[in-house]
């Protein structure tokens, strides 16, 4: 039985879905597509077709203290909990197709379907578009959502970004209303679900719809600085020498052989990645005096994070001492734990999707998303849907709208069942 | 007996000599001690003191066609062949409180002793400042020595530098004729000698005052190109995973362990360093979808160079492989080939360190030098002089004057002896 009592579950519109689509790729940075970086011209642009789009399908929209657009179904019980659904509209650059905007446009058909159907919910349904999810110009990823939950905080607002603009100055210009952050932390959400594509390979691999996302990965960032002897290349003999790029090869080695041990343990989704490497001085005529990487890691299990963080440091030294090189630094830059996804929601999503008869597996997260700062006020879950060749943060990035369309057919089913029956209270 | 006859062996004067440097350290670029780029207003600076000094020594100073500053002590014998020493007095960015200036300098200081003792010669000496030893900004190096023998042609002429302007047009800025270089390539020359800091650490180590260089090093540049796929770090998991950085990482290590095999063969000197690397993106949360870097290969044996660069293209197979990758380019840059010193002038050299009571021993050169060009058109050698700590192309680079001045007291007793006693001709 759907939510209004038939037993065809219901649909949401693929032809106005794909529009959206299409509207919003053609609101980027000429010529490099696809980008909306956050706090930009072409971000504002991106955010009043949405809003137009809002108001159409009869939400109240308004920006809130946090920078948030967000677009609000009043319920017939105004004192009922909200329920929440919405993404991103920022963007990497040239990587954003797909990645945050399926997750508001899905939750926009969601509400269309549910709308053209009659449905009228008791409670009230927030759409929303949270600010900058991706690592903004100003160093600093979800800062919409870090507001709405009480996650941002004066040394955030005074980090500086092009121009030597302040961030609380950027956020005013976004309109929202810095000073007013604190006091307007959401305490009115009873459950929030957010679309989001995978961002990797796993969903085509195995040929299934829907990720029902188990849990939000912790994050640490590590910036290691190797240090040995720069010389000459044609001078130094070979025998002499302290290659600080050699001692960061070794490293790059060890580290990714023992995530790969890790990530085989069974201890939940976990990486490292080292996606950045600078030698010193960097010229062709010169062997390496230093070499700098940063260390990505992420872990669904937050004590095979603190293994491998102290793994670190003795790799670290293993391989500078091997190459008659130091280890100048290894510095942690960030750490966020891992969130797990409320087992509610999980279980609720996956007999909606029985429902569509849509095949479904719980899939881990590795990136970081706006659930994992909502999950500090509410119940959180996510709903991913498969990325062609797991391609992610890329132009080449897709996932075809019909693929979006069936997890917002599930979102809708989920939203009303919710509506219709809250959440039990956690075990 | 020295050249006039004494028993007491011709010393150069060590306080000018000290004063010479001091002055040149001070004509640096400001904030950026060591530097006078060629090209520059800072190097002309340099220039105008050294036709200042050679002008007092009693020299006829010109600038040829190539753009080389040239100072001519005229023997009394005008038709025959010219001895040459000289270097350069232009450096790389920060590094170049010793490199090249000391050829200069130890030159000058040979020539002002001989004069002070009242020497003759029969053959005329030039004393050469060469210009744009170091690689230019118009992506050239040894642009005056490659001048002065024929080695300098159109293509080089049209190379692009700094605000567009073509390599010729800078020439003609340095006091140069590009239109006058082919007609006069030098075929006077009957023997060059060349001082120069050794760059490396061995006679540092070893704790030998003076290196007769044996040969120069060929050298060679290869591009390497590995693609995988781009991923993101949180959401590809790592059994998923074809990460260029990984590839580059184990390239580098068996690119080194093969050429330090090779150093150990006996062959002659033999390096090969890896001194740039470059991921693509070079984002923290990416897994790299290509990695980039030049290997730098030095050998003074040219079949030892021959069987690395066929080995690089299998190395850099098997390293890609390994890591489900592929070898997207492995492009050969340039190659210069090994150059070995004249074997009479090494030997008077080694002579005329006897006299002084110095030390020597053999020793490549795993730097490129104005030398290995002029030894196309002359007999050619090399004097090195030690290092500290083997220190080059770094502000730190350090050389005693005093070990300056111990090659000069040979350089002058090779040139008088050169004078009087012509080498035998080549076996």
């Amino acid at each position: 039985m759907n939510a209004l009592g038939s037993n065809v579950p219901l649909k949401v519109d693929r032809e106005q879905l794909q529009r959206d689509f299409d509207a919003l790729a053609a609101l980027t940075e000429p010529g490099r597509p696809w980008t909306r970086r956050s706090f930009t011209p072409i971000f504002l642009k991106g955010r009043d077709y949405l809003a137009q789009r809002f108001a159409e399908a009869g939400l109240t929209t308004h920006i809130d203290a946090a920078g948030n657009l967000v677009g609000r179904w009043a319920g017939s019980n105004s004192g009922a909990p909200v329920l929440m659904t919405g993404s991103h509209s920022d963007t990497v650059p040239s990587g954003g197709r797909f990645d945050g905007i399926a997750g508001i446009l899905a939750g926009l058909a969601a509400i269309r379907a549910l709308r053209l159907a009659g449905y009228q919910p008791e409670h009230s349904i927030d759409l929303v578009d949270f600010l900058a999810e991706e690592p903004s110009e100003w160093g600093l990823s979800c800062i919409g959502s870090r507001g709405m939950v009480g996650a941002l905080n004066g040394e955030h607002f005074a980090m500086i970004g092009p121009d030597g603009e302040r961030l609380d100055t950027a956020i005013i210009r976004m309109g929202g209303v810095p000073d007013g952050i604190a006091n307007s932390v959401r305490s009115d959400v009873g459950a929030f679900v957010e679309i989001h594509i995978e961002q990797g390979p796993v969903l085509e691999a195995e040929d299934i719809p829907l990720g029902i996302v188990s849990g939000i990965a912790g994050i640490a960032r590590v910036r290691l600085r190797l240090e040995g002897e720069a010389g000459h290349a044609g001078t130094v003999p070979m025998a002499m020498r302290a290659d600080a790029g050699m001692a960061m090869a070794r490293l790059m080695l060890s580290l990714r052989d023992t995530a790969r041990a890790e990530a085989n343990k069974s201890r939940g989704h976990f990486t490292a990645t080292i996606g950045v490497v600078r030698l010193e001085p960097n010229g062709a005529n010169v062997v390496p005096g230093a070499a700098e990487a940063i260390v990505d890691v992420r872990a669904e299990n937050n004590a095979a994070m603190d293994d491998y963080l102290m793994a670190i440091d003795m790799l670290a030294l293993q391989a500078a001492t091997a190459e008659g090189c130091r280890v100048a630094a290894a510095e942690r830059l960030s750490r966020t734990f891992a969130v797990a996804c409320d087992i509610r929601l999980q279980k609720l999503i996956g007999e909606a999707a029985e429902v569509h008869g849509l095949a479904t597996r719980p899939l881990a997260s590795g990136a970081g998303h706006d659930a994992a700062f909502v999950a500090r006020i509410a119940p959180a879950a996510m709903i991913f849907v498969p990325s062609k060749g797991g391609i992610s943060h890329a132009p080449e990035e897709w996932t075809d709208t019909e693929a979006i369309a069936r997890a917002a057919d599930v979102l809708a089913l989920t939203l009303s069942t919710l509506d219709q029956r809250p959440l039990a209270p956690a075990a």
